[in-house]
């Protein structure tokens, strides 16, 4: 064998010097020959590599449990690059960034270099090229853009020019968002393609040839982008014409003397399919997809038959005015471009998606609640990280692995994770590796507390630790030690206040503040449903601290279950008997007679809020103290039947929300409720069932009420189980005429119409599943008067199904799959087996309209940058602790403007950093917010002052040439020139986002300055 | 794409120059390194394609019905080739020309430099290298050597000398026969490998360290062959390491970082195995097959792992002390030779095959009947077809394509085609494929007789068509023509003596001889079971004509339903009134009755022989007139209940015999015989059931009895239908003590002992299937005076289950699947879906034993040649015929000797001539016709004469070093130059087959001499 290396050494070289003769020309510089008079058919090798599904995304990428499906991305990888090589007419196109670089990684100097050349002379053109293929109902935008970050980040460090993806490509995702599309243009693509979009729609566009579009994506910013829906059904080949190994076609069998000689056959279908495809399309080019699902794990099967196709079908083309070649994406754009069709335009969204009339896709809003509220919490964290890493200028010497949170984050906005529509195998996957991410970045964290804390560098600072269970009520180091420190560490470029709550096992508690002042706390005895969580060892107790933290800061704060000898009266919390309002009474006496008839009622109230509960213990009316508007509110937990059992039927599953019915039953008419104030405090505990609980809060000084609802394990029948999709459902008076709101991935506002739809006809099949709409962070109603919003702490499905009411799901569990594949039913067991127990908030908002939005957008932001919780113990006193240790931190001089959010502060190429700012209103919300609005940078930070700045996309992989050449159909809109500026000056319009490097000087770092 | 391609060709002139600049290095001038105190393990890469099985050749060379299974060979070899290129460690074997063939001849010029390189460089190794991989039961050596000749000529045509298989790779066939074993030896293979041996000689193999061995294929011939059984089970991978899509196995998952990492238990588990197989085996070398059935469709997956696992396990080569490396088979071979361990020897054969111990694979000898025969007489047309080719020097300008016929009987060998295991589907495209080389054969004889028939060149010979179901007593030409003309045309070697046997409507005939002599034929009722023959468009008549036919001759005869003019007396054959002793009377008698009491029974005789019946209507007696032997004798039809309903037992199927009990139940009591008597033959009408009946004749003046057995449809009950397994058993007073004999291959005959096996102790688990063993041509048994013999004119399973007895199973329908992954029930349907009808031939000697060899040698050849008839209308007078056309041809000046064959006469490369000529007799079996014999070829042709001759191995892809030098393990035994002599005497000792290319000097055609 060795006597033929130096045939091979030699021949790489001869490839080698050939090529690097040659400049890249990246696929769209190196277009197939298209022909004016004849029908052009882009044929477009692709395959659709999902990052976890039926199979976790190792298993997918290496190919093992067969037995699920035999497909495996390293072998795709493989052997695409084989059959490019030699063959320069054949093209492909990969999305999935996620994969692709974990194989590329793998690959020796040789491959790499053959990938390259294959990149550079066009025959690998990368489409999308995020992570994953993120969903766009249940993705938070800060999300999409870091996971999109990471995957061009990638392919440009890598490739370069050629290397940057120019067509977005969302071929999978269950419906298609206008922010999402909004983003994508800021990112610099010049089109984007999707396959899903309601069948009614499609319909719509079909006959009025307007599969393409240009689509408008933001009411406030002009991104308009390209986009094309399939002609075919979702984004597989034409019916006959699938020769991956996966299907069942026959491949081209093109010698007549054999049995199955089936060439004539197959050219005429082909022609005919294209054709028919054509009269519904405005140019003479079409691109037929030829790839689905992990298709292509053995190339050759595509390539051997597709070479033929084209080969048998051009031969036809004297008469049959068919001109067929690989094509990329790129290049069907570029025809498209330079053909110019007159196209419509679109400014609504693609929400909800249904593939038939009762198979509306609003399930997955809501699918999967703990793992969606995990992944926010996740990016959240992920932030508080990078300012952290930034900050504390952290580097191979330390032991953080930013990587593992980012890639994890990034991972679970795949559109088979974040939207619940994985096995239940698959989902734990995604959350151990968010678990293994958290775990990284409590590293980081304590990598930049060694640097950020200890005041001298050889002090060693004590090990922060995390309390990942303090949700439900269970800390270790809070349990096992009389005195510790919490430190909060705040992500938001501003400085937030808000009350922190800590599993606690005494009756009593000291606390101070980074100052070493006391602090007012409260100890308040834990709400815990005995059936919901059984087995719980939850804190007895749990603490409630008010906290406040500079902007990308940290504070710690000192607790002692001692009383402090300094300061007893200030920062000592006692536990409070309840003044409990026990209505039992009331509810009896409530069956009988009506509700008119009970007296004190329950009233819930602190300085800005009165909210009043009739005699059932559910809420009944809100009043603004302030301006004393009162409005009645009912808020009630309800669950709809979900069709299940009949498998002719359309099931109600992971995907599909289809009640039985329009009517909810209502979980209970008995509530338990108590009232329970306090210093910082007070709240209403209402028990509905053994498995429906909530507190209702009001913050001391907070203009929102928190519910905070539990709702598991959903029951189930021993036999005939029926599906229970449970929402909360609050009503007031709103005369919202059929219209209400909800956000497009936690940004722009969408407005929705009941039994309405702008695209097409409506047709109300599904009165309740088709007026569903993602929501990520808010919906609300509002009239002339008042406006009622909920914000939420994770994505969720939500509607107004009535006027003046608005509903949430919140918690399903299904007992039959739906159809799509995933083949599970979504029965989630929960830590026990008896079913997933969900936890989460609301914060509701009661104003008017012009007040309304400087309340939720602010309120948004404090929602989703969840305060990141570090625990110690205290082993001396509070002074000898702040003598050692900075106990207080800001990465920022002062506070952003209140309308103006630091989207991104993270490590960059070659020691620049990036940041991104966004404006966080959109025109006309708000009459001062929503102005443009101007930030000095240069002398923002307190670890760098900034020495210049150059401007890139929205996806950081590219310079801005200027912003008055940012949108249009340009191809060629970016410099490669670095124009670095010293310019640090940026003004912000509203919704609008802006991407730096920056070159930077770093402080002295903080230790040493204190 | 143009751009590059300059740059790919410079590439591929930059490979194939520096390829050319070395010269080829065969794989096993190129073996790897092994090391000697390591155990050295060499992985062969290879995958099993059937050609034909579960589905069509076509749909598995294409890889179409998926739904069947998603393989498809053109995709194997595409991939390999892929695979290989740039890895100049990685190797791979392939074995099936068949399939090999149709994949290169559909590649471009590229494709073919790379696969030469590749076969040049060591790294691509044929292995086996026939057309398909023979059955070793059921194919005749005939075909055997014809499909070997075939495949190995595209090989050593394309490839030269690396191209040439040195081993031999029969890795699925089930069950081994010594004939194969010496037939490979003869075509200079070093060594044979095979997987499937009797479960009880693989554990005996296995505890005795003798797995491989050295084979003694001949007690005529020296020719031993090192052959190999396989450690494994089958001829896959060890449990865990299959990497192909087929498999379940997980991957090599070599990144510690993910989920499911398992690098190490992998490696110590390939140890571990590789060493507990090396504890089985007699050096430090172990052969582990990676690759099965239709493996590697997509190459990469196979080799991205292996190239990890060799690794891997490299790694750990210091204290492991394994060395894993690719090889090949021949490699293998080079390293065990080298290693010289001793060997112990083998001298009996592989039957019957046993997988466990109620799963005898004996049902399979005799599983598809029907096909079985049109298959031996498809092998017997293309000799004559041959021969015509050769005789007529047809070239591209005739119209024929022998190629078709030659590939559909090579094809017919695969081991699931002959074998009957195929599907039905695919048998039935097996039928459809031999039909249409039946086609081409038709045409070829047109071509030939336009050259052979025609006295002037210029003179159009009338089109020659066959009946082909004459069979059935149907022909078109017969039909509606008074007048025709028949030629017989004679594959054998000597002048054929023979009763052709027309389909004929009218009552009575007059027959000429190609002389224009008239002949006495016969006209005889057409004998036609209402029930087998239901829709049956039979004749009433058949017409009996003993014709005479020179040696690779045909000889053409005219009928006519007129009484001829010219020699009414003699020609004139008149349909004779039936002689008919009906016995029904005696039956009704005889059930109330003993034998004894019958008076008169039926005795049918001929000059030589009288067979006696007794009053039930079956043969009671059988006297040798000339010697007066006369033995007791009886035939009679029976069949085995087959295992079936019970799926957890093993049940009768395709391949396994498993009769549910020891006892056949009779057909019947009640036979009705009618004897006809006549001048050509005297015969014996049986009717047994409606499914079963049978004619007994003696034909004038020849020595055996002919039994024509018609069986079918054989009876399906409607609920809970029972397999049968029908058999018909001959019984005389033979004392055989146990043993008797049959033939290997339709050639050397096989000592066969009742329950007993040679190489392990034998265990009566299945007293009558482990008995059953392949029947070729010929079974017989004998004591000091007797011996009878059976000659069958397909292939069967035979036994000897009580001393005097003999029995062949002649048909079998079975209701279930046996388990081997056919999935079908062996159900022959039929024409008419009732179930398939079958018609056969047994011909019965019963002579003294020193005397019977020289009957049935020589008989096995007349029943092999079938002649074979064409039939044209006669619309001249027959003198006006004779006159414009040759009546009469013989190819050879005069027949060979007695106890010669030519074996093979066609056309071979570059205009010179192949000629194959046997001894037909082993020694010992006749004290004349065993001696050795000579004869001279050089003015043996009536269209050539030889001019030079040169000696080739019997596979005709080398020339012959010298006889001297033809066995033993020398690698380099043959030489490439090119040693032509003009000795044209040929020396043949018994049992001996000599190959030679000729070169010829032609006569002037035929039609010019005359």
């Amino acid at each position: 064998m060795n006597a033929l290396l130096p045939i091979l050494v030699f021949a790489t070289l001869a490839f080698t010097t050939s090529a690097d003769n040659v400049p890249p020309k990246c696929t769209w510089q190196n277009c197939p020959k298209t022909e004016p008079d004849q029908l052009n058919v882009h044929i477009i090798c692709h395959t659709h590599d999902d990052l976890g599904w039926l199979k976790t995304v190792d298993q997918y990428y290496y190919g093992s449990q067969k037995q699920i499906t035999e497909v495996g991305v390293q072998y795709i990888l493989n052997t695409v690059v084989k059959e490019l090589e030699g063959h320069p007419d054949r093209r492909f196109s990969y999305a999935e960034t996620g994969f692709f670089w974990r194989w590329y990684m793998n690959q020796h100097d040789f491959v790499k270099h053959q990938v390259k050349k294959l990149v550079n002379n066009g025959q690998l053109e990368f489409i999308g090229g995020g992570w994953a293929q993120n969903d766009e109902a249940a993705s938070h935008y800060v999300a999409i853009i870091d996971q999109m970050t990471l995957g061009l980040g990638k392919l440009n460090q890598t490739f370069g020019e050629c290397g940057r993806p120019k067509v977005a490509w969302q071929i999978d995702p269950f419906g298609h968002s206008r922010e999402q599309a909004s983003l994508f243009s800021q990112m610099g693509y010049e089109a984007l393609f999707f396959a899903r979009i309601h069948y009614l729609e499609k319909e719509a566009r079909l006959r009025n040839k307007s599969l393409e579009f240009v689509w408008n994506g933001s009411d406030d910013l002009k991104t308009n982008i390209l986009t094309g829906s399939f002609y075919n059904d979702n984004y597989g080949p034409p019916e006959g014409f699938c020769f991956d190994a996966l299907c069942g076609d026959d491949p081209i069998m093109d010698n007549p003397k054999m049995e199955g000689y089936n060439v004539d056959k197959k050219v005429n279908d082909f022609i005919a399919f294209v054709k028919e495809q054509a009269s519904h399309q405005r140019t003479n080019h079409v691109m037929v997809l030829m790839g689905s699902d992990f298709q292509y794990t053995n190339a050759d099967w595509w390539y051997s038959n597709l070479d033929k196709l084209i080969r048998f079908v051009n031969e036809k083309q004297s008469t049959a005015k068919v001109n067929l070649f690989y094509s990329t994406p790129s290049c069907y754009v570029q025809a498209i471009n330079a053909a110019g069709p007159k196209l419509p335009s679109k400014s609504d969204d693609f929400f909800p998606y249904a593939s038939a009339n009762h198979s509306y896709w609003t399930g997955f809003f809501s699918s999967r609640p703990t793992f969606k509220a995990f992944v926010r919490q996740s990016s959240a964290l992920l932030q508080v990280c990078k300012q952290l890493d930034t900050n504390a200028d952290l580097g191979p010497a330390d032991y953080g692995d930013l990587n593992i949170l980012m890639n994890a984050v990034a991972l679970s906005q795949h559109h088979d994770a974040i939207t619940g529509t994985a096995k239940e195998n698959v989902t734990r996957d995604y959350e151990k590796r968010l678990f293994r991410g958290w775990m990284e970045g409590e590293q980081v964290i304590n990598d930049a507390a060694a640097k950020l804390m200890a005041k001298n560098p050889e002090t060693s600072v004590p090990k922060q630790v995390f309390c990942p269970l303090s949700n439900i009520s269970m800390c270790e180091v809070t349990k096992t030690n009389g005195q510790f420190v919490v430190t909060v560490f705040n992500g938001q470029a501003r400085v937030k206040n808000i009350t922190i709550r800590i599993p606690y096992y005494w009756r009593a508690a000291t606390v101070n503040d980074f100052n070493g002042a006391a602090v007012s706390a409260q100890v308040i005895k834990t709400f815990a449903p005995a059936y919901q969580l059984a087995n719980t060892n939850a804190s007895p107790y749990e603490l409630l601290i008010p906290v406040q933290v500079g902007p990308l800061g940290f504070a710690s704060y000192f607790v002692s279950n001692k009383t402090s000898e300094r300061s007893a009266s200030r920062g000592e919390a006692d536990f409070m008997e309840l003044e409990t309002l026990v209505i039992e009474d009331y509810i009896e006496n409530a069956e009988a007679s009506s509700r008119e008839q009970i007296r004190d009622p329950i009233v819930l109230q602190n300085e800005l809020i009165e909210l009043t509960f009739d005699a059932s213990g559910l809420v009944s009316k809100f009043t603004d103290l302030k301006s004393k508007l009162s409005v009645p509110l009912t808020q009630e937990f309800l669950w709809y039947k979900g069709y299940g059992a009949d498998k002719n039927e359309q099931l109600s599953g992971a995907y599909i929300f289809r009640p039985n019915g329009t009517m909810p039953i209502r979980v209970t008419n008995q509530v338990t409720a108590e009232l329970i104030t306090g210093p910082v405090v007070n709240e209403v505990r209402q028990t509905f069932s053994p498995w429906v609980s909530q507190v209702i809060r009001l913050y001391k000084g907070k203009p929102y009420v928190e519910f905070e609802w539990t709702v598991g394990p959903i029951p189930k029948e021993k036999s005939n189980p029926i599906t229970k999709e449970v929402i909360t459902r609050f009503t007031t008076g709103i005369s919202n005429a059929g219209v209400f709101y909800t956000d497009a991935n936690g940004r722009q506002m969408v407005t929705r119409t009941r039994n309405q739809a702008a695209m097409y006809r409506y047709e109300n099949t599904e009165p309740v599943a088709a007026n569903y709409y993602p929501v990520n962070s808010r919906i609300y109603i509002k009239d002339d008067h008042v406006q009622m919003t909920i914000l939420t702490d994770r994505s969720q499905g939500g509607a107004s199904l009535a006027d003046g009411q608005m509903e949430l799901m919140i918690h399903r569990r299904s007992f039959f799959d739906d159809g799509f594949g995933v083949d599970e039913a979504l029965d989630e067991p929960g830590d026990d087996g008896r079913g997933l127990v969900a936890r989460g908030r609301h914060w509701l908002l009661i104003a008017p309209p012009a007040k309304s939005a400087s309340l939720h957008r602010q309120l948004a932001y404090d929602l989703f940058y969840t305060p990141i919780l570090t625990y110690t113990p205290l082993t001396a006193t509070i002074d000898q602790y702040r003598a050692t240790f900075n106990t207080q931190f800001s990465g920022l001089r002062q506070p952003l403007p209140d309308n103006v959010n630091l989207l991104t502060l993270e490590q960059w190429e070659r020691r620049s950093l990036l940041v991104r700012l966004e404006h966080m209103f959109q025109n006309g919300e708000d009459r001062e917010l929503s102005q443009p609005t101007t930030v000095n940078i240069k002398n923002l930070f307190t670890t760098f002052d900034v020495v210049s700045v150059r401007e890139l996309t929205l996806g950081a992989n590219r310079e801005l040439k200027s912003s008055a050449e940012h949108f249009g159909r340009n191809m060629n809109r970016w410099d490669t020139r670095n124009r670095w500026k010293e310019q640090t000056n940026i003004e912000l319009n509203p919704m609008q986002i802006r991407t730096f490097q920056i070159e930077v000087q770093r402080k002295p770092t903080f230790h040493h300055a204190q």
